[in-house]
Formats: structure tokens, C-alpha cells, sequence
């Protein structure tokens, strides 16, 4: 009886939504299970999320935004707005700003994140999104030029099939949401490790985060990060490095880089951003 | 006068050939600097080396044969055999074995490594290789093909662009000559890290080294491993591996693997093979 009594004041008392970031590797499941998509309109507060949907990384912002809007309104979100941001002087448009101080999810979506980051960083566009994320009043989820943005050190683009070289990988600045990452995504797909390792060799204070396609780093407010999705997160992790000759070579010489602490992560698994330590998941744990 | 009577008497005792295990990743320059081959010919002896060219991987045995052996006849070579084995049973061949019982360098070319194995596996000549080598009688080097058959267990075959899983390596057994490691070569040229690390998966007790092109890991008998040429060896260490999901899962799902180490080394770099710590070119180290 006193169970029963429990159970009906937990039913009437909505529980807070637990936001987080979510660093989304690109190419998504928008169409079967959505597992990634769904998760995220969870996490924004399911039928009650007011979802913005910033396009400004496309090319193609209005069929991006709608293939979205589409899809979190399947799903049953109360509210979807997208913000066409283009030009810097919009961040200051009454109307973005309110959305964005108003809504519950925060949607990037994918195409070149110079693009994303010239149009966003150092906006108060830009600043009310950190602090909503930082307070825990809204959830951000990034896809492909999405998540790159999410470092302070961002990679902006790059080669594949080199030893690891300087010139293998070009850096920018990105929005700094989770700023001691770096970031790189279609990551297995299109064989990044050569280039994060360039990244991480000239970022040793940094932390390496490559994600698969269809795969997601969900990252909570207490800095464990949760694999999901079909692909892997892989961690490049140099807090023990102990040599790179990156200063000493010229750009297209061989990086060495010396004790990295390598995990390949996959669905289930968690790793703590800040203390560096990974658990797989319970239910694989022995018995 | 002291120090001048010991030089020349140095002089007069032709010093023993250190001779070693050489892992090469392939493509390997056959016409500039040629550092690798060169360095090949002087590990078997220079002027003096009696070298046998093992060109068994490849479909044109007769064609890189006479490659090979023009290149080493170049440098000064005393004496150069091309052993054109085809089948098993040429290995009874007393004049292939008495080539290799005397013979100061073998060369394996490359081409296909299951082709290569087919030929020589649990042969008496390969016992003869296998044998002289420990013995540091002879200079053993591998390219490609050549070099994936350096382990015990050899990666035959597989993909690229996926999350690593089971299904993007196929193994096979190498001739074991350094059984502890599983090599992989064309590394980050064709961009294999993910199957390496699916390999490694599979088999948490041995080394995996990847090599890149025209790059080579130049093994001692004490058990030093130096990098020489043009691009990367990655070294991907499971010693302090503490879990994979390797055998709980699907053929196509990603693995999970979790702290491993990761050393990216360049020209000069030295590792350790058993002790497997790792030390940079001394004249980079901190003065």
C-alpha cells in the first residue's frame, strides 16, 4: 500500500529530463530504428522537447532542416524550429535568441564545419547554447560537421592513407562545447586514425575522440561518456605520451608519437572524460 | 701508438655481421637511396654476402627474381641465387637446401603471403631459415607478403573503411619466424589500423605491428626493434588489455577493446619486443 502510494506521487511528479551532448559520427539511422535520433528527442524531453534545429553547416539548410523537422515531429516533439542562420548578424535576431534561450534540444547538423563555426563561434548565439548545455537545461546533439565543431581544437579536414604527418590534417578553431576533445567522425569509414593521431600529436593535452557512422558519444553532465549506435568510438588518449618529434620535423615527415593509451569502444560501453577510465558494459562484466 | 696498434688491428679482424630480422612494409624504394635494401646487403655481408631471393609469394617468380638480383648485384653482392620455389616438394632440392645452409641473407619478396606459406610451411627448408636465423647466421628480410609471414599468426587478408569486427581480418598461420607478433604492411597507406586492431582483438597475447610502405622494422637478436625509411611502425600493444566483447559477438559487430597501448614510431625510434617499452633517437632526447 505504501509502495502503491509511492508509485502514484512518482507518476504525477514529471522527472527532470536528463540532458546531455551528444557527438553524433555522421550518417545516422534517420529512417529503421533511429536509435540515436530517438535518443536524443528523449533526451529533450520527448513529446514535451522544443527542438531548434541549426542547418547553418549545409549547404542545403532548408531541405536539411526539413528532413529533420520531419523526423523529431514523427516522433512526437511538441516544438521543432529551425533556425536558418547564414550570416553572423543574425545571432542577434530577437526571435533566434528566444527560441534558443527557450527550447529543450539543440540539433547541428552536417556539412562543413568551417562553415558551422564562422557563422556561430563567439556569438551570444553561440554563448547562450554553452550555458544552457553547462547549466543542464538543454541537450545539444552534433552530426558529422556537427561534432567536429565540439572541441576547442577542431579538425577541419584532412587526408587518409599517409604515415601520420603534420600536413595529413588541417585545424581550427571549432565552438569549444566539450573542449578538451578533439573530435573526428565517418571515422573508421573513411580511415581517420592517421589523421586524429596528427591532430593528437600536435594537441598532446588534448584527448582524441574518433566516431563511426551511425554511432554516437553521449557525453552527461558528469563527464561519462556512453557508446551508441552500430560503429565504434575509438579514444586516443596521450596523457602518458612520452616523445613526439612533432615540433622538430618538417610537414610531410612521420609523426612518432610515443605510449598512447588506445580503447575501441562500442555499444554499451562507458568512459569517463575526465579521469580517463573505461567500463564495459554491466551485463558483459564477469560473474 | 697504443691506440694506432689496436685500430690496426681492428682492421685486420673483419668484424661479424650483425645480422637481424627485416620487417618491411612494402614498396620499399629500389631506386634512389635504396636505404632499406642497402641496409639488407649490409646485414648479409656487403661485398661478401651470398644472398638467396625467395620469390615464391609472387605470380612472376622469374621477373622480381631478376629485380632483386639486379639491385643487390648493383651494391656489390659476392653471390645471388634466385630459389624459384613453386611446390613443397622442391624444398627437397639438395641445391636449394645447400644454397640455404650457406647462404649470409635470405630476401622474401612479395606478392600473396598464403602462396608464400603454402610453399614453405613446415618444410625442412624453412627449418633451415627458421634455425639459421635464431643462430644469427643469416639476415632474414621480408616485403609485403614477406613480411606478413614474419608471426605465428598472419593476417591474410581483409578490409577497410568499418568499425573493426571479426569479419574485416581473415588470419591465417605464418611461418612464425617472430611468433609473437602479428605484422600487417601497406599500414596506414591502406589504411589497416581497423583490422590490425581486429586481429589483435582475436589474439590479446601477441604484439601487432603494422608497417607502413618503404618503411621497415629492423629486428636485432637481442630483441631491439629499430624503425628505418620513409614512414610509420605502429605498435599496438594488448599487454594491459582489460576486455574485449571479441568472442561474445557477431561476425559484423563492432569490438570493443580496452586499453591498449599505442606507440607511433618513426626513423630511429627503438622498441623493445618483450620488454616492450619504447626509446626515441638518442639525439632527440631532452639535453
Amino acid at each position: 500500500m505504501l509502495q502503491l502510494e509511492a508509485q502514484s506521487l512518482e507518476m504525477r511528479i514529471p522527472q527532470a529530463t536528463k540532458t546531455a551532448v551528444m557527438v553524433i559520427g555522421g550518417a545516422e539511422d534517420k529512417v529503421h530504428g533511429r536509435e540515436i535520433l530517438h535518443t536524443f528527442f528523449s533526451r529533450s524531453g520527448a513529446v514535451d522537447a522544443h527542438i531548434a534545429i541549426i542547418p547553418s553547416a549545409s549547404r542545403e539548410p532548408g531541405i536539411i532542416g526539413a528532413r529533420y523537422t520531419s523526423i523529431f515531429g514523427e516522433m512526437g516533439a511538441q516544438k521543432i524550429e529551425t533556425l536558418d542562420i547564414r550570416e553572423r548578424e543574425q545571432c542577434e535576431d530577437p526571435a533566434i535568441r528566444a527560441c534558443l534561450e527557450n527550447c529543450t534540444g539543440v540539433f547541428l547538423t552536417g556539412g562543413d564545419q568551417l562553415r558551422l563555426c564562422g557563422v556561430l563561434a563567439d556569438t551570444s548565439v553561440m554563448e547562450i547554447i554553452r550555458q544552457r548545455v553547462q547549466k543542464g537545461q538543454l541537450t545539444l546533439a552534433g552530426t558529422s560537421a556537427g561534432a567536429a565543431v565540439m572541441g576547442h581544437h577542431m579538425i577541419a579536414g584532412g587526408g587518409s592513407g599517409e604515415s601520420p604527418n603534420r600536413s595529413l590534417v588541417d585545424m581550427a578553431t571549432g565552438l569549444g562545447i566539450l573542449p578538451k576533445v578533439i573530435v573526428d567522425q565517418h571515422f573508421q569509414n573513411r580511415n581517420r586514425m592517421a589523421r586524429l593521431i596528427s591532430a593528437i600529436a600536435a594537441h598532446p593535452d588534448r584527448l582524441g575522440i574518433g566516431i563511426d557512422e551511425d554511432t554516437c558519444a553521449m557525453v552527461e553532465g558528469d563527464g561519462w561518456l556512453q557508446v551508441m549506435g552500430k560503429g565504434t568510438v575509438t579514444i586516443v588518449d596521450p596523457g602518458d605520451a612520452c616523445y613526439t618529434n612533432q615540433s622538430d620535423i618538417g610537414a610531410n615527415d612521420p609523426i612518432s608519437l610515443h605510449n598512447l593509451r588506445l580503447h575501441i569502444l562500442s555499444h554499451g560501453d562507458r568512459y569517463h572524460l575526465h579521469q580517463r577510465n573505461v567500463l564495459a558494459p554491466v551485463h558483459q562484466l564477469p560473474s
